[in-house]
């Protein structure tokens, strides 16, 4: 498995070469006005990515395209259903299984062959559920029969604010997002995940009755067990490194099979009536109607009402979406192909359309889950560092270091999940669907926050807090700074989780990423007069560190007041100089 | 809690001085002869330890014997209680909780107040409860009625037989004692604690029905998690060290306390009804008799068939209470005051026969629970070891190393225990014992008999032979010999295991103690043909290594065929020299 290093460096263009051309570095005037050139994101976008596509698809023979293919599968369509099952309870049933597949199909499809980065998986994310259902408690205030065409408007809405947003070279204004607001969105999500996990365990005591619950429990914490610990052991230095790349590889779909298995062993566990997934004929929407929603059947006042709730999608996917996107090539993988922003926002906005025009959840990408797919794809080797130390003849410390060879850049296994997501809405396969307990949905929940959870900074700079500080390797960055500034970074981005968490339990959620995107300017104007530049260097860092995605968003952003931005994110740095590179566990937004 | 330094080096008598007494260093013919002399090491036992009986009491005003307390009141009590039940349920109803109480309490009284090492805890083990039931299943083929009398007259012949053993010095062979037996043995006890949790749940299911037996399972694996979370924090390096300390000194209270409360929740826990724990009228033996076993009614042939049964009980403490005990005296604690071991098996002889002749559990030394009790009275200390790496100016590596720096050796903690213990006889706290669920126990079956398991060294070089050479430190011990020969010693421990495990699943289950013995002989006979004396060095140490426990038998063992002995138990010692000496979690045997 780690032999074979794959053959992107056989791709024809330089990226350096292609990468160049879009920059505004030394325009002045109007000229320097992003938003004022249109199509010159998209334009650029396009034309660094088309002259890849052939090797897109010649570099997917490759052993790693396999395993990705089984993790993305399982790693997207898990959460997705779950989110599905949630948004069916809670939008009157009008969104169901088959909905929830068709979107993550749709949206894999397009994106696969179509985008300019196809290693964004986009899909059914817990956020857009969220957003479903909120609108749906508005709109059952007045009248729930007009949900499925408000939708359809509001979708409508959100895609023509997706063009515009695309077309006016707006998606490079993510240049200025750093880790401070997206590893305090990255906590939110995997909070929000956790806490749907609970929901979907309360549920089950709400409608199988007591002893389904706690059987529901029992599978889903050893379910979250079993993929916990799996993963640890993949992560570990037992049996070889071939074996351990097995177990990290197919941990969700082995994990899956077994409590999936265990819910239908013959006894009490088989007569226990716990919830099974819910599914409807195959290929036909939940609910007794076309594909097509008859929007033009909205009366004029409610299409307006939708332009807000279109323009907030808008903003949650800008925000989302590009943020996968930006995970998904961060500078720990050394990626070798050009992204593209701009393109791909555009391309978003088309599936938005699409979606809603036939009643499905919207898909975007999917930030717990993004790198996943990268990491995925990516050739690690276990190298050995041996650490000399000053005790006597010999002595020695021995380390393994995860090093990062190579990605396998491609659009296959992007296609190739999708096809299985097509298959799976076929008949038979709903049946197979139909025998996996919805407890397993709470334990994936809890598999994917917590991972966000364990893995983000903001915990690992609180547990530095509390760390008897005589045990601290003296190199550590944080060190240098007071430790009353650390506690105000990670409190400001706490405050920014807890507002955030507590509106998404309101009917207020849908101003949920008006809360998160404020975080940016917060970042940009307000922390430079609390924290010295050398602090904000230690305790903060680009989200879009890849120096090639930085050139597809026009060059690295000017922060008022900073000189230059080279020493960013030195604690991070400093981590994976010492013990390499983790691998991406399922859902961490952070590495 | 680390600045109290206890005052034992005041002890008036130097243990050097008093210790030498008993020895057969240069004695020839019939005295050479151990068994030949009786009395001879139970008199040197109280010569040695009587002088320290002051000091005991004195030597108690310590913070630390506080937690001690506390924390042996609940790995005492709680595993004896979920014993009790197994036996309560498997023995017609004869043995129950306030006999169970009345048998710790005894031990716990005349062991504090009269024993040579008060160290070591004496309690309700599994195996006397296994033992007890499968001699109920015997006598049950015959006449149920005559199994008090029976029991009582088994514990008469096993007390005569404890007596005898005691007087001719038999404790002494007890030197030959080496890990490749007490580590199986280790291993054993923790297997069977980990069936009696299974077993305790799967009763749930069958006396409470399924929403109780999931939710007991539920309880027993959050319970599991919470006691082991909560000591790996306390091992960690996050907090003081004095919090640490709290916390790992209060995790089973802290977990009990929460774990009861949470089944007692208002609402679907509440309303399922899940087992507690069955008391009776407090003070009274649970069935209608008096204290007093009419043993003379006993036919005559019942009390010669009861004799093999003494013998195999004999013989079971034999190895059962001197392990405990040796491993409560294990080299990593600084103790300083002489231990007593032909003493205190005369000790267990009355013990033994008091609870014979008044129909309650026999008491012994409790295996995976003895080394916590000194554990708890170790004061630690966490020093930091900087070790300087060649990596640059100012390279180094920082690591907490635990020091055991002192023991409060005293006999005041076990005496409190036990007069806790009790109170807990007494009304009132019957009912706040009652209010227990029985899935606790379950937890705490887990909790111990996963302690035992995770320490082993068994374990240990099993993920040694599975773990990638490369990433191995070059100083290991077990590099210098022959992987084969590794498996071949544990594999040759892992048969004893599987032999003693499946029998005593069987009603032969009696037999045990055989087993377990027989591997005292393999080692000393076959294995030094089997393994060279360096491997045999590295592989094995004696179980009975403090230099202070072994005048307690007579000197060092001679092994035949091996020229010393000094080498031996290479692989802790480097662990240990490494890393500290680890604290002693609930329920480990091995260090």
């Amino acid at each position: 498995m780690m032999s074979e290093v794959s053959p992107h460096d056989s791709a024809p263009l330089e990226r350096e070469k292609t990468n160049i051309t879009y920059s505004y570095e030394g325009v002045i005037g109007w000229k320097s006005v992003r938003y004022l050139r249109p199509f010159r994101g998209m334009y650029h976008d396009v034309r660094r990515r088309l002259p890849h596509y052939w090797s897109d698809i010649r570099d997917a023979w490759d052993y790693r395209t396999v395993p990705s293919i089984v993790r993305m599968y399982f790693v997207n369509i898990l959460p997705a259903i779950a989110y599905t099952m949630d948004m069916y309870r809670r939008t009157g049933e009008f969104y169901g299984i088959n909905e929830g597949l068709f979107s993550s199909a749709l949206a894999a499809m397009i994106f696969s062959l179509f985008s300019a980065q196809p290693l964004t998986i986009v899909g059914i994310t817990g956020l857009i559920s969220l957003f479903n259902y909120t609108i749906f408690d508005i709109i059952n205030i007045y009248d729930p029969s007009i949900y499925p065409s408000f939708m359809c408007w509001t979708a409508i809405w959100a895609a023509i604010f997706h063009w515009i947003a695309a077309i006016c070279n707006v998606c490079d204004y993510m240049r200025y997002v750093t880790d401070f607001s997206s590893e305090a969105f990255g906590m939110y999500v995997g909070i929000i995940y956790c806490i749907k996990g609970v929901e979907e365990l309360v549920n089950e005591f709400t409608t199988h009755g007591r002893d389904a619950g706690y059987l529901a429990c029992l599978i889903a914490i050893l379910y979250f067990l079993t993929i916990y610990g799996l993963e640890k052991l993949g992560a570990s230095t037992i049996w070889k490194a071939s074996v351990r790349g097995l177990i990290a590889d197919y941990a969700y779909p082995l994990g899956t099979l077994f409590w999936v298995g265990f819910a239908h062993f013959p006894g009490n566990l088989k007569s226990t009536h716990i919830g099974f997934i819910p599914v409807t004929r195959a290929f036909y929407p939940t609910q007794d109607r076309g594909w097509l929603i008859h929007f033009w059947d909205l009366e004029v006042k409610w299409v307006f009402v939708a332009l807000p709730f279109g323009f907030l999608t808008m903003l949650l996917f800008y925000y989302d979406h590009n943020i996968s996107s930006l995970t998904a090539q961060a500078r720990q993988f050394p990626l070798k192909k050009p992204s593209g922003f701009h393109w791909d926002f555009f391309l978003l906005g088309c599936t938005t359309f699409i979606a809603g025009i036939i009643g499905i959840p919207m898909p975007n990408g999917l930030v717990p889950q993004a790198p996943v797919h990268t990491d995925s794809l990516t050739v690690y080797e276990t190298e050995l560092r041996v650490i000399p130390t000053e005790e006597g003849e010999g002595a020695e410390l021995r380390r393994p270091v995860v090093k990062a060879k190579a990605v396998v850049e491609q659009r296959v296994s992007h296609f190739i999940m999708g096809l299985g997501i097509i298959g799976t809405m076929t008949g038979p396969l709903l049946v197979v669907l139909h025998t996996m307990p919805t407890a397993i949905f709470a334990g994936v929940f809890f598999t994917v926050g917590w991972g966000s959870i364990e893995s983000n900074s903001m915990l690992k700079k609180a547990i530095f807090l509390m760390q008897e500080s005589r045990f601290i390797q003296r190199d550590e960055p944080l060190l240098s700074i007071r430790k009353r500034k650390i506690l105000l970074f990670i409190g400001l981005q706490g405050l920014g989780v807890a507002a955030t968490v507590a509106i998404s339990q309101t009917i207020a959620a849908i101003g949920f990423p008006i809360l998160i995107i404020l975080l940016i300017p917060l970042r940009v104007w307000a922390l430079p007069r609390w924290f010295s530049e050398k602090e904000l260097d230690v305790l903060d860092d680009l989200t879009a560190d890849n120096s090639a995605v930085l050139r597809s968003l026009g060059g690295p952003p000017k922060f008022p007041g900073q000189t230059e931005l080279a020493h960013e994110g030195l604690a991070r740095r400093y981590s994976e100089q010492r013990s390499g590179v983790p691998r991406q566990r399922a859902g961490s937004i952070t590495r």
